[in-house]
């Protein structure tokens, strides 16, 4: 607890494990899935909502919130719990990442990157030291080191290169932190063994309480992405929690616990549920679909929005109703969330490749 | 009972009344607001959250649900209540107004209207006896009869000619329908008091257990309407529900009320939420001002979004976030509830000439 953050893994199966991150706003049950809140909000949800699915953490964006409401002022407001009425714990992104997919102009140095903001142009500096103080100013509980995701694809002198970077960014990172959370470190390396080594080497020399997996689901495709995480993961400590940042499908994250990963964050079930996307256990469906025009049934007896049929769902969203985005979101999250509760129960239970293959079977038996 | 309607007027104040509605899905109260359900959803909100702002009921939209998902296959799917999973009262308008105003290549003849759906084009025909098979279909508690909304302004020899066909196909809506709900007539004749009396009397003649005032709130201004309320009221049986279709603003519904009306419902509280228009006590304000960007209050303490405050809601709506939506229309439709609960409460203690005018001082004391 001398860094704020209690990890206990309660139980393991094979390389994955269960347990429990204690922060001073609250527990954490991992493998957990952190809900996206870009901007200060899930979008189409209310926080009590949010809860209700069973999230235990959400994700807030380092760069949208810069820009808008601005850092200073979110900390003159109280910061971002109170603002957005999450009382529960927050991790935030370092804008490493959508500074260079959003920015325009931007000019990277080793100092950080200049850019000029996607919404009225106004020029910005980002760097590891702006990045952790504005992370403090938001109140985030578990902040992450500023670093550089390397594109993908890249040579191994351009992913070294770019790693090495990261590895400065990433001391710098935990030097200038002066916040109420903790700082988590990010591996990189690309899809390279030895630079993965490397780098988990100089993250263990500065020292962490948690560490992430970056520069994976950068387009390199599941399979690639497992090759990857099956000799990067067992690097990391295993007394620390290890997340994967921006993964992923329901069938990604099963495959990915199953290598030893413990924090999850992905846009996919609200950015798909707005576009008409439903996750089930019989793999995503798409609720425009013409079949879905008179069915009665929910899309899962047990999800928050059974009161509703696919017929009611697909009208709502062919009709460009909120309500439709709304309780697609909803049900999303919470089909996220059972997931989340099976591998946890599965890890407990010792019955993990059982359950995933079951999983799988199913899921995979999906038309799409 | 006979009819399938109990209205029962508890109090009355000078001219305004306050009372009960008995419906078999549930009682309304009186005078009531009526949040518009355009196509099977009060936008942005779940209705759950529409019963927790007051309302006993709300409006659905003939022409829009006849479009998409279609009368017979919602008559299939268990009709508008299950469907949409308001299972309180729910009127429908007849689809007159939404056909010309919407509606492509529109046709109209003493049959009816012929029209294109602005949806696909599809070719569709609305008449005084398939709007009431329609609004049966849906399953709907008051229908309201198929008429002509009088564009404005009409010379007297145009009005007279469209409310003469008005009251015709008043009487065929009366004798076709075939619903489990009721019927209401609809009073027409612009702002010509003779023919306001004509039309009673055509009414009267067919027989209605409720009686709407349509043809107002047409671009005439709060003044003339006023107007000619003061004489289109009192010729209505003041033992029957009155319902001024299409009302308003608060101060609309405030002045309609003090003359005698019963029932309201109007878009504004929903649509101008989504466009960052709060109601307040103190009158409208535009969340998206400056001024909010860092204003730590509610809208209202009492508001069931007292949580978040102003600089939340700003951000939220400047931000295109669903949130500020779904957060703007649960304020305004619970700040509408609030005004018609004020307005029974006043009505029922004998003091609502009082109650208006503090009303009015307070709320025109508004800048908007």
């Amino acid at each position: 607890m001398t860094d704020g953050l209690n990890f206990t893994v309660s139980a393991t199966d094979q390389l994955a494990r269960t347990g429990t991150l204690r922060l001073p706003r609250g527990e954490v049950r991992t493998p957990a899935f952190m809900p996206v809140g870009t901007a200060g909000t899930v979008k189409g949800m209310k926080p009590a909502d949010v809860r209700a699915s069973g999230a235990d953490i959400v994700l807030g964006n380092t760069y949208h919130l810069m820009l808008r409401p601005g850092a200073e002022r979110l900390a003159r407001l109280g910061g971002l719990h109170a603002w957005m009425g999450w009382e529960r714990p927050i991790l935030t992104d370092s804008g490493g990442y959508q500074v260079m997919s959003l920015g325009d102009l931007t000019k990277k140095s080793e100092e950080g990157v200049a850019f000029a903001s996607h919404i009225d142009g106004s020029r910005h500096m980002i760097s590891p030291e702006r990045s952790m103080e504005i992370q403090a100013l938001i109140g985030s509980d578990i902040a992450m080191a500023f670093d550089e995701c390397t594109p993908f694809p890249a040579t191994h002198e351009v992913a070294k290169a770019s790693m090495e970077r990261s590895m400065r960014w990433a001391r710098r990172s935990k030097d200038s932190y002066r916040g109420p959370g903790v700082v988590f470190g990010i591996q990189q390396g690309s899809m390279f063994e030895d630079l993965r080594e490397a780098s988990t080497e100089a993250l263990h020399d500065i020292g962490f309480p948690g560490y992430a997996v970056g520069g994976l689901a950068v387009g390199e495709g599941q399979a690639e992405m497992f090759r990857v995480l099956d000799f990067a993961v067992p690097m990391l400590p295993a007394d620390k929690p290890r997340y994967l940042m921006g993964v992923g499908k329901p069938d990604d994250i099963v495959g990915a616990v199953e290598r030893g990963i413990d924090m999850f964050d992905c846009v996919l079930p609200t950015r798909s549920g707005r576009n008409g996307q439903a996750f089930t256990w019989d793999g995503p469906i798409n609720i425009r679909n013409a079949q879905f025009a008179e069915d009665p049934t929910p899309l899962d007896p047990n999800s928050p929005v059974a009161r509703w049929s696919k017929s009611y769902l697909h009208h709502l969203v062919r009709s460009g109703e909120m309500l439709g985005a709304m309780l697609m979101t909803e049900h999303n999250l919470w089909f996220y969330q059972q997931v989340m509760a099976g591998l946890r129960g599965a890890i407990a239970d010792g019955t993990l490749s059982e359950w995933a293959r079951s999983f799988r079977l199913r899921y995979k038996s999906s038309r799409n």
